[in-house]
């Protein structure tokens, strides 16, 4: 029996690449079934306590490797993390996963995704928040309370349907009180260069609460905004940046949103790096740190909204930096 | 702002538990829509080069961690390593993952699960191999090739629908040719003690075949036995256990089967532990370490029959042993 060795393999499929030789690697040809080109529906389902939790995937995006994306890391440098996690160099592939909370009482959504619209534009890429919602069996008219973490297009365009109606007809939006006067400032607004990224997020956030009224409740840190859901204040990526706790019993996760943002991996394994996202990068760091020392060390369950899905992990500290363990995928709930 | 601190969010997630407080947090009592309580259909596709591939988990199951699981590792040893692998103590969760891969010429199941029959025993734990075929749009008469790694009733069973008829109908069968002469070896059956595991598995295997007209082609290693898919010799956990290379233009994967098995992820940490599994232990290590080897060396993709769903990852070298980097999962494909 020939054993495998790495010359072996090697052997074997360069063999296998070869034109195929008479043996029963050639069988008459026959049509096999045609293949498929669909993935399953992006949702996972899982149990905090009595809460039943379904993280639903909005897609996942590849984009060149931007100049300048980390601000304190050379592109070199950023590539050889890219290598070193077995991941493409000067390619960025962002996962995007919101969550939706069944406390029991409320049915709770936590951030909203790109919005249908980005679907057609991306070919599918991205946008699917909605469409996943559906086959995960969740009706948005059923939704009783949208909870924002912060003003990001991939985390509010989603409140919108492809025709910029409200997407949760019937669900009360509550956006953190910090994040509301940031953007909704025009004082603030002003001093964003015309043209700039900055300037972009101000106006669509104004241009998607507009498209609801602005009717919003804004929520505070440290207080429990829905059962079971407590807010903590994360800033940096953001100035009112929120994160959130799920409890019920003596189970626990942080749904911690941008804690780690883009390509969530490189910020775990590298917490000092500073993402060009981050708007200000020394209070993102320290709120990363403090936040995933804190978790490392209580053994938390993270749902990080830039993981990859299902976006649910723990994290190890491993270096200078962390690692992700990854929760095994229960095939059942 | 309240800046989150570990007692912050202590303090935060007791006062979530705690009876509810006039706030937000307790909206007049609405009726949310109800939980779920149903996971996503269980399987993921991906491209290896123009091949479609399907991994179809068959479910995992949970078991009280029994006394002698590793011949040469204490309770206390495995029980730590469940612990730093953020698992509990005390129980073993196995999971089971078949793949099904379009060649585009031949449609091809590698691996056929627990079978339905399970799936009742169990309550739908395990044996959700053929319902998961269904939910991903694969019909087991399209099927042309069932290709099988070793006898163990995990991998055979499901070939098999609950009232015990062949489940791929109009497949051809493969079978490693040396564990086809080992089990089916009435002198090696002979030495197994009467009632033994072994014992049992002799006369699994036979019940299973024979249930087949005992209809299979046997398979030798080191050849390509089906376009693109070349079986390579990984003997120890059974005599013929036998792993398969899936190849298309510069695109690879190994589907490595229980090279590492059960809690596959204790011996991808811990490669020299014996599993109580594994019929040959030095041999099935000495397998381990070369395939993980050259696997690491070569940054070759593996999906692992029992590795977590979707069961696809790199292995990297990590002190002593390795560890799994699962490959980002792809929302569409």
């Amino acid at each position: 029996m020939t054993q495998i060795t790495r010359r072996g393999v090697l052997t074997a499929a360069a063999a296998s690449a070869a034109a195929l030789a008479p043996s029963i690697a050639s069988p008459p040809a026959v049509a096999a079934a045609p293949p498929i080109g669909k993935q399953t529906a992006g949702f996972y389902r899982y149990k905090v306590g009595s809460i039943e939790v379904t993280a639903v995937t909005d897609g996942a995006r590849t984009v060149p490797l931007p100049d300048g994306y980390v601000r304190n890391a050379a592109k070199d440098a950023v590539n050889a993390a890219m290598a070193a996690g077995f991941m493409e160099r000067d390619k960025l592939t962002a996962p995007y996963t919101p969550v939706v909370v069944n406390t029991g009482g409320k049915l709770v959504v936590i951030d909203a995704g790109f919005g249908p619209a980005t679907y057609e534009q991306t070919k599918g890429a991205i946008g699917q928040f909605h469409s996943n919602l559906a086959a995960a069996g969740i009706d948005r008219d059923a939704v009783d309370t949208v909870i924002i973490s912060h003003f990001h297009g991939d985390h509010i365009n989603g409140l919108l349907t492809a025709d910029a109606k409200p997407a949760f007809a019937k669900a009360e939006l509550l956006v953190p009180a910090t994040e509301w006067k940031f953007w909704m400032d025009d004082a603030n607004m002003a001093k964003a260069p015309p043209g700039s990224g900055l300037d972009a997020n101000f106006r669509n956030a104004r241009r998607v609460f507009a498209a609801l009224g602005n009717k919003v409740t804004q929520y505070d840190d440290g207080k429990e905004i829905a059962p079971g859901i407590t807010a903590v204040a994360s800033p940096g990526h953001t100035p009112g940046h929120t994160s959130h706790v799920i409890s019920s019993g003596n189970a626990k996760v942080l749904v911690q949103a941008d804690v780690t943002a883009s390509l969530a991996v490189l910020f775990v394994r590298n917490p000092g790096w500073h993402g060009v996202f981050d708007m200000d990068g020394a209070t993102a760091e320290a709120t990363r740190r403090r936040m995933y020392d804190m978790a490392a060390t209580e053994k938390l369950l993270i749902q990080g909204f830039h993981y990859p899905f299902p976006a649910l992990a723990y994290v190890e500290k491993d270096g200078a930096g962390y690692r992700l363990a990854p929760v095994p995928w229960n095939p059942t709930i």
